[in-house]
């Protein structure tokens, strides 16, 4: 089968053999999304090696355990715990220390035509959730995972820094929960996605916003200005919530953050249930989210498209 | 009156005018102790002109607004809000825009004869707290208000770096809440201190300690290399909590933050009335702690004593 795959040569689409579903199941994967962690790993961060891709919808074609999974859409949580330490038995798989991770961490992942999950990571996707809507089950989960860190209430007043498609999901999520919430970015185009659905929205270096003033500071722009820019919104005893990774020293006031009394929260993945209802119930609608889709064998360049300014999610269908 | 002041040529002795109470309380000062953040101040740190200091036990010999007080032991809260704001009408002005804090922002502060501060910052020291005791009732409560922003429990483990007289309030307040508590130094004689309370103590580079094991991990050496170990000893959504500021650009791994969802939670002051009962009830006993007292005419030698390592609690007596 095709895989687009990272080793020690760089990032290419290669011809692998299907995966053995051995105990767990095999997805033929239908439609995959490209996040801006697969590009990263294609520079060589986190020192992966193998199929990338964590984002996805597929058809269960073998699963031993669950023999009624064969034949449904799923979508799956993309982290394989254990199953038998203090995290996985409180139900927290996502911490486990000996886990993998879909395209992540020693697990092969959903760029390619087939890919293997424990079946208990499968949720099935109602009907009436398209493909393309579907794939952003994984990154939504994520962007709505940020409310089970911090309390977001009505009166909550929310500025998201960044307005890539983390940026753009964490803001749509957020104002599920308050009216009152800022998407700060660098692109009107982007910005206006949100601006649709009661997000204000705010161009980095036109005009000045109320600096110590935001009770919740969500950064989703990967960026050490951004995290910057997060300590001068945030007022004294609120929360930033750190959503991005950003690479190389960051110089930060930490005494803005004692004196102030502030907090840094970081989030990475969320519930996928959740957020398959939100898709389900047409609560967020994803449809502007999405530049481009390629085939599977175009998959090099389409990395290249989704690295590219301006562009939002790009998808693969193998 | 004689007072340890900095100004633009340093820090030294000088004499000043016996403050008008103006509204507010005048405390004659029988002791006060010297803090690190008043040697940052010495060293042109946040921009502070004035009288240093904001330990202190004293008398209250002036007060038109409540006259009950006069000739009543005092501690008091350090930070003084206006009164009328957001922060300051939910009870919390150590967090109001425009509070002067006593000998850190726009107010004299204790390393004097006299200080003032409004009356309702002042709380009575109960007969049984000696003198020195009840200077610690600001770091104390300092220490004691890590709860205030993280829960520690029974079973929470603790650990807490810095052997510093922060770090061993930390360590011994954490110590009432938790049995696994330890303290991370460099100092076997500071260590030693808390040792007798059922705290544990390890000294840096003796050993390895487990990574990512802690629940909680209490920052406060207020150094660049202190953070690091936090974060390479907090377990996966587990605490850090950062008590001291450090200066210059800090080296850290976001990803372990991101990835493992793991909270810095900033901590300043805390409330003063409990620290008081904890001096009184004799829950804590801080005799240990004190290394010296100085005149307050010997000022000046009094601060380079605290700088020095190895050196605890330094007070002053006008």
């Amino acid at each position: 089968m095709k895989a687009l795959r990272v080793n020690d040569g760089g990032v290419g689409v290669e011809d692998v053999p299907v995966p053995e579903a051995d105990g767990e199941a095999l997805v033929r994967v239908i439609k995959s999304g490209i996040c801006n962690t697969d590009l990263e790993i294609a520079r060589g961060y986190a020192g992966f090696k193998g199929t990338i891709g964590h984002e996805f919808v597929g058809v269960v074609e073998k699963c031993d355990d669950s023999a009624e999974l064969i034949g449904t859409r799923v979508v799956g949580e993309i982290n394989a715990g254990c199953g038998t330490c203090e995290m996985c038995l409180a139900g927290d798989s996502r911490h486990c220390r000996t886990r993998t991770v879909l395209g992540i961490v020693g697990r092969d992942g959903a760029h390619a035509e087939f890919l293997r999950l424990p079946s208990r990571n499968l949720i099935a996707v109602p009907e009436n959730v398209s493909d393309e809507a579907a794939v952003f089950a994984e990154p939504l989960a994520a962007a709505y995972g940020v409310a089970d860190r911090v309390d977001i209430g009505p009166e909550t007043r929310v500025a998201v820094i960044g307005d890539g498609k983390l940026g753009l999901l964490c803001a749509m999520t957020a104002r599920l929960r308050s009216g009152s919430v800022v998407l700060i970015g660098k692109h009107a185009e982007k910005l206006a996605v949100v601006g649709k659905v009661g997000v204000e929205t705010f161009i980095l270096g036109k005009g000045e916003l109320p600096s110590a003033s935001f009770d919740v500071v969500i950064e989703a722009s990967g960026s050490e200005s951004g995290f910057s820019t997060a300590i001068e919104l945030v007022r004294p005893v609120g929360q930033i919530v750190l959503k991005s990774t950003f690479h190389g020293p960051a110089s930060w006031e930490t005494s803005r953050i004692v004196v102030d009394e502030i907090s840094i929260v970081g989030s990475r993945c969320g519930r996928l249930a959740p957020a398959v209802e939100l898709l389900a119930s047409n609560t967020i609608r994803v449809d502007d989210l999405i530049s481009d889709e390629y085939e599977l064998a175009r998959g090099v360049e389409a990395l290249k498209t989704a690295g590219r300014r301006g562009v939002l999610k790009v998808l693969l269908r193998p």
